[in-house]
């Protein structure tokens, strides 16, 4: 009989669990025989003592345990991808349909956002009617019949990740690597992945603000995946400005839309074609990175990528038609434009900002739960580098008429720094973490 | 509105928060509107993160606010006093009866032991009938009528500082100097305590174990005290071997009437002179130090002091014939006596593992709650700096017939370190630490 006392003592100490003491905890929580406090004492211990690598590998492994695990081996080798979040980060929207044209099953369980802008859920619901809550039975009809699902995650998957994320939230216990690795990690594992491409965004917009501790997030997941017999390789990328050009759910689809179509802004296509070809790879769709690259190309040109994103929207009951003319997506009654008021060149945009802006005009939600507006968000006219001449606009903003869209207008005006002199374009893949195991 | 979970979040980064959200956090818990594992996550993090001064002293006030707070104004001045806890520390049974001899009103409130042998309440049982469970109107009564109390706290006292002690138990989160500083120092101030003497035990068989630790534990409760208009004085003292000569609660009793009657062990007499000094002093009852402990060494040889144990037994419905015939007190069925195998002197005498072998005879509880056997317990013959002859006896440990008995018995055995050349006797006062208020 293991005292979980003595479990939450140990690791307020600086202590190490073991795998079997880790899962006590984890599974005696989940059904409900050890009480919110003590697991909320021992989150906050682990947030300010942290956990070894076989620690938090144990940990994703319990969570993982803790319900179903879909069994996705029928369809081959199951590829999945992950980003941490950021403004404007569109990128399941553009890759998830374009590797999908590309002949890999793409079995994908997304979530909803929280303080910028929305998750993937939250933007496919800008087609009509897309429903994201498929039944298992559901989700693997589809994955059959087309090849790709994007859907919300399942309540009997790696419950206890669900159960343990809404007490850490409630006791400032989210910050912590080895609890957010472990997180991530065993939703991945319990769908029944072979590989993940992992995107851990960096910046003032993402949840990692500085690359050391990206580093060891992006570092700690792929342990875990190794640990658990997974190919993982983790890009780190550049999350100080918005990615791409539209924040915000229906301005998003069609940026994602235009992408699709050969027409996306240079960064979304560069972080597109990495982590297609990375997925490709990884799932032996292509031999090496240039036939992957070659073949995602193709996709993006010869209309199939497009295509699978309207037989998505159409197999989960959207309107199909918003794909192929995106002016019938949801649209905000008014569009606030920026001007440059002199010539000059855009140093930077500060994610946060544009981010905080989104929620000012409730494109993002403040708390769980909260109703978000599809029309409304920001489209970027410029980007880091670029030069404005006076009296060009740089930024337009989506207003439904809320009491906080002027705040929102004055915060992404505040977003953007400006330089006389010229500025150099940002780079935005600023490191590679990967398991080195053999795709 | 102050949120919750920023106030947990501030404290988990090391920040630092303000008297009023303190007073949130406590008030907001005690009505139950803070919900269980938000306190733990915060306890946690106060445990790794700290408090400073001021916030400590807030916490203690806040918690003595929590409730009703007793108005003894009317009994002059009041002084408390209050030990961390150690083997054998049987000093409130003397010191009470005897400052009260000596004019000074005592309203103690005491507790229950865990871990080691039973608290002042437990031993007090061990007089067949004492009650501990005096209500207010009870506790004031006796108070007019002979001047000393010692029982239970009333649960209406500083509630707030049960329920979260009650957490902190469950939790992993009791070890914080500032955690344990506030507990003790709330109910002092709930209680209507105009100064307060301290006794901040030092040792293995403490809570304290070395004098660093347990310097900080003083100072913070002094400052607490000073916060509040309170003196207090704390006393270092050694608990690396056990107080006197008795562990166990009627054998301690036993020890505490043969101090009232001038015949204790010399470590006993000498600190029982020490804390009843200092309480006359902060209790302006005696000019100085000096004088104090003038009176009081009257009151130890005139029976004046037993006289007063044997009111105070009777009014709580104790037999007090057993303070006249302590042979009365409830006995063991056995008594085992360890004797020396060869001539030496004692080096040492582990305090915890004779508090441990307490609980195995169960004059000790593991846990709450745990019924307490109030006759078994130990009596050393030798202290550390004694000779002992070989054959001549060390120990007695008064057994009743439990599982566990022969282990107890190895237990005091192996407690004894020996050596043949002479040891010195160790320092009973190892310091001084009072808020400089004059008395």
């Amino acid at each position: 009989m293991i005292r979980t006392v003595e479990l939450i003592e140990r690791k307020r100490d600086g202590g190490r669990l073991s795998a079997e003491e880790i899962d006590a905890l984890v599974q005696g929580y989940t059904k409900g025989e050890i009480p919110d406090y003590q697991m909320a004492a021992f989150c906050m211990a682990v947030v300010l003592r942290g956990m070894e690598p076989r620690e938090t590998a144990a940990l994703a492994a319990s969570m993982a345990r803790s319900g179903e695990r879909l069994d996705l081996s029928r369809f081959g080798r199951v590829v999945d991808k992950h980003s941490t979040g950021g403004v404007g980060d569109k990128i399941t929207l553009v890759v998830a349909p374009l590797v999908a044209a590309c002949g890999l099953v793409v079995a994908k369980m997304s979530g909803r956002g929280l303080g910028f802008s929305g998750g993937t859920l939250d933007k496919l619901e800008s087609f009509t009617g897309y429903r994201v809550d498929l039944t298992t039975a559901e989700f693997v009809a589809q994955l059959e019949r087309i090849g790709i699902v994007v859907s919300g995650q399942t309540r009997d998957l790696a419950p206890a990740d669900g159960l343990i994320y809404a007490l850490r939230d409630a006791t400032g216990t989210v910050p912590s690597i080895p609890l957010i690795a472990s997180s991530i990690m065993s939703k991945k594992i319990a769908a029944g992945a072979n590989a993940v491409v992992l995107d851990v965004k960096v910046g003032s917009g993402a949840f990692m603000k500085d690359l050391p501790s990206a580093r060891a997030l992006a570092r700690t997941m792929v342990s875990i995946g190794v640990a658990h017999g997974l190919a993982v390789t983790a890009e780190l990328t550049d999350m100080e400005q918005p990615l791409g050009h539209a924040v915000g759910n229906a301005l998003e689809c069609a940026e994602a839309v235009a992408t699709l179509r050969g027409e996306g802004p240079a960064d979304l296509v560069q972080l597109a074609r990495l982590a297609s070809s990375e997925m490709l790879v990884l799932g032996r769709r292509s031999r090496d990175r240039r036939a992957a690259l070659a073949r995602v190309d193709r996709a993006l040109t010869d209309g199939s990528a497009l295509a699978k994103l309207r037989d998505l929207v159409a197999a989960q009951g959207g309107d199909a038609r918003m794909v192929d003319e995106p002016a019938r997506l949801p649209r905000a009654s008014r569009v606030e434009t920026l001007r440059a008021s002199r010539t000059a060149y855009v140093s930077a945009i500060a994610a946060d900002r544009v981010g905080r802006a989104s929620v000012h005009l409730g494109a993002g939600r403040e708390k769980k739960g909260d109703p978000i507006d599809l029309r409304t968000g920001i489209v970027l006219h410029a980007k880091v580098g670029d030069r404005v001449e006076r009296g060009a606009p740089f930024a337009d903003v989506h207003v439904s008429g809320r009491s906080d869209d002027a705040a929102a207008v004055a915060e992404v005006r505040d977003a953007f720094r400006w330089s006389t002199r010229r500025v150099g374009r940002r780079r935005l893949v600023l490191g590679r973490i990967a398991s080195g195991a053999r795709p």
